[in-house]
């Protein structure tokens, strides 16, 4: 019985958007690189095992570490290589086929003296986000980190990795069609550029909104979604997913109802869903969608019924006056989030709508 | 030695903020509960006891328990009360000087029925932050709901509770003192009106910015901040607290720089920070300010560096160039986050200055 905020996983949806993304990139010939730093988890892990995924993606190295405990044998660790942590890098490249992610000359030769362990190397770049990565038109700077990790005997090239994260600021397909073209072209030619020197040089691509929405990823090697196991809000809010198709919803207790101002107070706040928003069609901020509460699992989303504030424990549902009207203080409302990934993260276990509980990094 | 993000916590800085509002209530001769949500561990708590608190404020039943058992004998509920807790709440009305938040005559109901061990009710009062809570000026709503509780052998009244926290919008100390009079007005009106039912009917306000930047207290019973023992970069754009008395801060290690944009991305992201912002004077969100890195500790707010983008493990730190150019890889920048109460329940341990880890909740 749930007592306090749950978040509720549908096992069937999950491993049917795993299995979707998994066909898509054997119809691509692609290796499927799932980023698992949305579902965390050892169990959830094991569901993309039984779709034949052996490589994998993460986003540090405490959860590289939480994998390879799970006999994951491949993982790259997609964020930039952070020097303070050597001492875990050097036992995981020890153990595992272990590849990391470079941008500079400096933190290549700093693995050059300090890597005990061969490990691969992907070239993090930058093909629109300005995040993090060298400009992908800055072939001066890139050639300078391959002449710094050619000839080093614990550090190979094994590529170029980007991550098209400004896909989630797109208004349209369209705009996600061109920004998936345009990444996969400024990759190819990258390639192009370096391929006298290596031969099998990776490209690796890959957020959710892309993969999810595009269907040709022939031209690249190896493709890294991590979002689409769950999907949520902000994904069908994008186009990425129906919300048929959202694996996770939060399970809030009603505590209290305010039918003068047509809102439900429920618990459920920003320790739960974090302050992560999207905007709504009027242009205000909401932590997520209402949707039909149905046995264990949840339906349709409900009209009109949104988290529209939060407090450290607090939620505040807006929504219809029936709505309202037919809840009380012990009622359970269910809540597709705006980012899972966070929800996620904050939760730290699942409840799956088979009643099984489900724990995570 | 710090390796990945840290949340550091300067216990001087902290328990002088903890002995500022201790006398302050002692001047105004109303009783310190403090709100325990913010740093939500025993060993802070302690602090707390040193001052001579003995009552307390939590924010939910399974906090309650966690300070239940650090001895703490008076604990206040501030979360309208999750009925489908019920177990708990009994075996903690069992244990300990439970007192409960009601607003509705159903939960007082639910109460009457179920309570097995006597437990205090102060009824949630709204008095303009409109997020739960009786309308201060629906004395018919109030006096069924105290008609409920009249009587009832395992729930007595005790007073009438607010929470102003729309101090937290307040843009200048002038509004703050308003908000202040006319809060601490409506709930002594309130209480005038049920004097004549009942006596020792107590008043209990109290969010860290009236708190912190007012000083007459003396008309109220009982006040409960909670923020104000780490403090933070809301706290400050409000006038709550000067940059010196800020006691946390976030320690995160550089894994990149971009000179040729101003940016150093550092390690410590949404899962870190969580999505919580503040507005710039300019207008733009940021999530928090980069000090002064001195020694174990921090120093004064750098001017122009700034926070301002997360993904779940990265931060990008927009700086004056001389800021980025003088820092490398494996540096650790030292931030002040927006929303201290968040950030430490994510991190959910503090490495104090003096080198020794704290747990929490």
């Amino acid at each position: 019985m749930i007592r306090v905020p749950t978040l509720l996983l549908d096992e069937q949806k999950c491993r049917r958007n795993i299995k979707m993304m998994a066909d898509r990139a054997r119809r691509n010939n692609v290796v499927f690189r799932p980023h698992f730093k949305t579902h965390a988890s050892h169990e959830t892990g094991r569901w993309f095992r039984d779709e034949g995924v052996e490589k994998i993606t993460v986003s540090s190295m405490r959860m590289a570490q939480y994998f390879a405990e799970d006999e994951w044998k491949d993982i790259l660790v997609a964020f930039p290589v952070n020097v303070l942590e050597s001492d875990l890098i050097n036992k995981l490249a020890g153990d595992i086929n272990l590849s990391l992610l470079v941008e500079s000359v400096e933190v290549v030769e700093f693995l050059s003296e300090n890597l005990t362990s061969p490990a691969g190397a992907y070239i993090k770049t930058d093909t629109g986000l300005k995040r993090t990565g060298v400009p992908h038109k800055d072939i001066g700077r890139i050639s300078e980190i391959i002449d710094a990790i050619t000839g080093q005997e614990m550090i190979s090239f094994k590529g170029f990795l980007t991550h098209a994260g400004q896909s989630y600021r797109a208004v349209s397909r369209d705009e996600i069609s061109k920004i998936h073209y345009e990444t996969i072209k400024a990759m190819l030619e990258l390639r192009s550029h370096f391929a006298g020197r290596f031969s099998g040089i990776i490209v690796s691509v890959g957020d959710t909104p892309t993969c999810s929405i595009m269907e040709d990823f022939s031209m690249v090697d190896e493709i890294r979604p991590g979002n689409f196991v769950f999907f949520d809000l902000t994904q069908l809010l994008l186009g990425s997913c129906s919300s048929g198709e959202i694996a996770v919803a939060m399970a809030c207790p009603v505590v209290a109802t305010h039918p003068e101002r047509n809102e439900i107070v429920v618990y459920g706040g920003s320790v739960h869903f974090s302050g992560e928003r999207v905007s709504d069609v009027d242009g205000r901020s909401i932590f997520g969608v209402v949707v039909q509460n149905e046995g264990n699992g949840w339906g349709d989303i409900i009209k009109g019924a949104r988290l529209t504030r939060l407090s450290q424990e607090h939620g505040i549902i807006e929504a219809p006056p029936e709505f309202v009207r037919s809840h009380k203080p012990g009622d359970i409302i269910k809540v597709i989030p705006a980012h899972s990934c966070i929800t996620a993260s904050l939760m730290k276990e699942y409840l799956t709508t088979e009643g099984r509980l489900i724990t995570r990094l």
